[in-house]
């Protein structure tokens, strides 16, 4: 069957930390089944997606193939990894395998879009499989940040790839399973074709430490509190919430779950079963009533998203519960990079109530979900696969990644978004190179990151715009003066004169130097006016707006 | 003279760290004689600022007593503390004082503003001083990552204030004076009023290290180099510079200064005599004709500015040089909160190029220039002051400072930016808040950070914007449709249809169901329109954009 193929391509995910989407094909070349494991989002920002609500992988590629494509699988139910699944269902409407818990979450979003929850389906551990085309896909559990993550073990006609998914090397993690060595050894004890691996802390030198660890310094923290203790963390990181709140609860504290996110995880975990023996917690109107000494808050909003139940809660009330001087603010969290700003914000904002902030600085009361240098070793040592193909890391992080594949004389691929690799042979290769990018989710619209739209709004965030309006009569003269409106741009500049009254003198000016044959010509008109615009502000404002040009013809 | 009172008042760098601007007053209250520390700026990001050039302290309480202000004494040549001087050089013209290194910085911005240089005066350090007014000003000579940082020693007849600056505690420091235990001793020795301390590493637990002891790393670093080696740090770090082209020139490299700010401080540096020794270096051009691996660039964009040499250099050639695989970038140099997707981005750039690139994870290649909290209370129990006014710092950064004045029986005093304290009287008290907050330098005009023109900015860019253009008829009716533009919007939405379309064609509706009364008056028609147009594009985009509604009549 030496013209089939094993194909691996990365759509999101590999050459940046979030958006994950891979995509694994078996077949002729053009003619492979495809599968999908995992349909992730990434978070917008101000500097290069600003008024966006949601990125997506773009899966223009996967669409034009949707009749080849088996099933979707999900390995765990973080935002990065199943948030597609709902704003991609319309387009590639395939059956999504997930465990229990990450398909409680699936649910809901696709409820939430009005899709069919049914189309979510619940697979069963390894060494249970799911057969999809010429696939058999199994999820194996892997200690991570969330419950019931999954390494998938995928069988192919060309051997068998292990998929770590996110993962660290946890034996106790408190809530979901354990890392198991023995449980891997058994997987890769034919031989693994290929192991394709979380990259995230590539560059962490240290071997992780267990969720385990910090329940004792947490319980510390908590019990030396005196006022109201609130502490944040990923809702979707059940464990610590967990450990959060019985360190509440055995300091003698009623439990508040504050914030959407934190309910809704909480209710996914208790209804599938993953999270046992959670302490009892009180309504925020229960609390009122209750002394502050007495109360321990579990909040959304660890990398200080405004709308969050941190971020209002450092601006004031909250459901009716408030912070006060004395009480202690605990960031059980690290902060994404990008996300400083927002977060030193509210920890000032506390700082000015007379708020304790307690962050991760000391090490004492956050652990990483993913595995650090040694741990990814470790999972190698174990998988012992030909071909390590690091994922879900930007660049550095798989170069890095794979210099260790190297190091080991395993043969490392780096492969980012786009680039498909042929793994049938005895040497992967590049098999080709796929147009991808980023889709951007804006309202009820999805559109390309490179369509343009985004651009226009960094300009005009830039250089404020200028809107010019020129009546021409049904003689192509100008009638009247032109007029000028401005937006994001100061009402005066160096001479002191309004600004869009010195425009609109330079406009005039212009208008009566044209011949005939541009004040005829719509684009020239245009083309000119705007010009001008942006010369007359220059020299008023030191800078060149966006201009919009409206002619409007009575002819 | 109990009529008469000394005040502190900070303007910026009380509440932030950045933009330091510090107002000192004795005399009458309502007559002080003024003096200033420091006027610096703080840069402008896409999240709270976009389109800004520079942000300054908002000065309109000293501009409204500028016959009142003595001088102004500048600390040091960090932009922080030194870029506001020729902004504000209009409003205040005051003499500037500062040391030799740090004048020869000031006048270089006075002269590309086209400000009398002479204005800027040269300081000579502790013990000598400058009358000004009722208070004697000296320049202590005192360590931070800048040549020539100074304490200011104010005398006033209410008592001394010693105003650290920004420092470190280095006995070491390679190009400047080092810390001087024995001279701050002396200063202290008669008593001193109040210390207005440095707050920056409050929170940084342990001693800081000298910038002598990261050398021999970096020199291990640079010998073990294969290709071409290119380091970025502040340029006004002339130590480091120095300790980076030494190591450098010891591994037989020619040393290659890029980047405008680079050869500036480097030529400051020498000028004034502070930097002695500097190896040779070589021309870019030079450059080209030198293998590759006898090269050391030293280069400006440690925070990945993206006009900066280092992320010119990330994107491809810059002055004909060019980075490849098998070279190393360093970065010698901490990232900045907010920096940090600057920073990655061009990691990864040289990552996609084959470049190893080295930062400060390790904690070999670079060291701070503040004082971390031991180094705080070293210089709190030399000064031993009967008040500690922290500045320059985060209201969390001044509080936990407060904390620690507190622990040692000294008097604590939490101001932030407008609080004026009077430090007359045994007891310091808050003596006013004075309305401030931040100017905007934005191409050629100053504007209030509160005026308008970012928040509609941000608005377009979070919303884009459209234009509506109608034109009325001498009888006030609608002559012909209205006419929509949009910018940074989708094209198309749930219809399908051309957005701008699908906005005319209910807006046409709209108009045609106005009574007379309402096409008449301008304001109901702009609001009718705009609520319209909003309404329209939220149906089928879903959001509503920003809009300029232009209404022209022929009548």
């Amino acid at each position: 069957m030496s013209s089939e193929r094993l194909i691996y391509l990365p759509l999101g995910g590999a050459g940046e930390i979030g958006m994950n989407a891979y995509v694994y094909g078996y077949g002729r070349p053009g003619k492979e089944r495809l599968i999908v494991v995992d349909l992730g989002v990434a978070f917008p920002d101000m500097d290069t997606s600003p008024g966006v609500d949601l990125i997506i992988a773009d899966i223009a590629w996967l669409v034009e193939r949707r009749d080849r494509i088996e099933a979707i699988f999900v390995t765990h139910a973080h935002e990065d990894h199943v948030g597609g699944v709902a704003h991609t269902w319309d387009k590639l409407q395939a059956p999504i395998y997930a465990r229990t818990f990450t398909a409680n979450i699936a649910r809901r979003k696709m409820d939430e879009y009005g899709h069919p929850d049914d189309a979510v389906r619940i697979a069963s551990p390894w060494p249970e499989t799911i057969e999809a085309g010429p696939f058999k896909v199994g999820f194996q559990p892997i200690s991570h940040s969330i419950p019931e993550s999954s390494a998938l073990v995928i069988d192919t006609p060309a051997g068998r790839v292990v998929h770590s998914g996110d993962f660290k090397v946890d034996l106790t993690p408190g809530v979901g399973e354990p890392f198991d060595p023995a449980a891997f050894e058994d997987i890769a004890k034919d031989g693994v074709k290929a192991l394709v691996c979380d990259s995230t802390n590539v560059f962490s030198p240290d071997a992780g430490r267990s969720e385990a660890t910090i329940g004792p310094d947490i319980e510390a923290l908590v019990a030396s509190a005196k006022g109201m203790v609130v502490a944040t963390t990923f809702a979707s990181n059940v464990a610590r919430v967990k450990t959060l709140a019985e360190a509440g609860q055995r300091a003698g504290r009623s439990i508040v779950l504050l914030g959407r996110a934190m309910k809704r995880m909480v209710d996914a975990a208790q209804e599938t079963g993953v999270l046992a023996d959670f302490p009892g917690t009180v309504s925020p109107e229960a609390a009122r009533d209750i002394p502050r000494e007495n109360l321990m808050l579990l909040v959304t909003g660890s990398q200080g998203e405004r709308r969050a139940a941190s971020a209002q809660l450092a601006r004031g009330k909250y459901m009716g519960l408030e912070m006060q001087e004395g009480d202690m603010f605990l960031f059980s969290s690290k902060t994404i990079p990008g996300n400083e700003k927002g977060v030193i914000r509210i920890m000032n904002q506390f700082s000015e109530m007379g708020v304790d902030v307690v962050d991760d600085s000391s090490g004492k009361y956050h652990v990483s979900g993913h595995a650090n240098r040694p741990d990814l070793e470790t999972l190698h040592d174990i998988i012992k696969p030909q071909v390590l193909i690091p994922m879900h890391g930007e660049h550095r992080h798989l170069r890095e990644h794979v210099k260790i594949a190297d190091g080991k004389g395993i043969t490392g691929v780096l492969a980012v978004n786009g680039m498909m690799v042929d793994l049938s042979g005895n040497a992967p290769k590049i098999a080709e190179y796929i147009d991808t990018g980023r889709t951007y989710l804006d309202g009820s619209v999805q559109y390309g990151a490179m369509d343009g739209v985004v651009r226009d709004r960094i300009r005009m965030a830039l250089n404020g715009h200028l809107t010019v309006t020129v009546i021409m009569d049904d003689e192509d003269e100008p009638l009247g003066d032109p007029w000028v409106d401005v937006m994001g741009l100061p009402e005066t500049g160096n001479s002191r004169a309004a600004l869009v009254d010195v425009v609109e003198a330079d406009l005039s000016q212009w208008l009566g130097r044209q011949k005939a044959k541009t004040l005829r010509d719509d684009e020239a008109l245009n083309d000119g006016l705007r010009k001008a615009a942006r010369q007359s502000a220059f020299g008023e404002i030191g800078k060149k707006p966006e201009v919009t040009v409206v002619v409007s013809r009575l002819s």
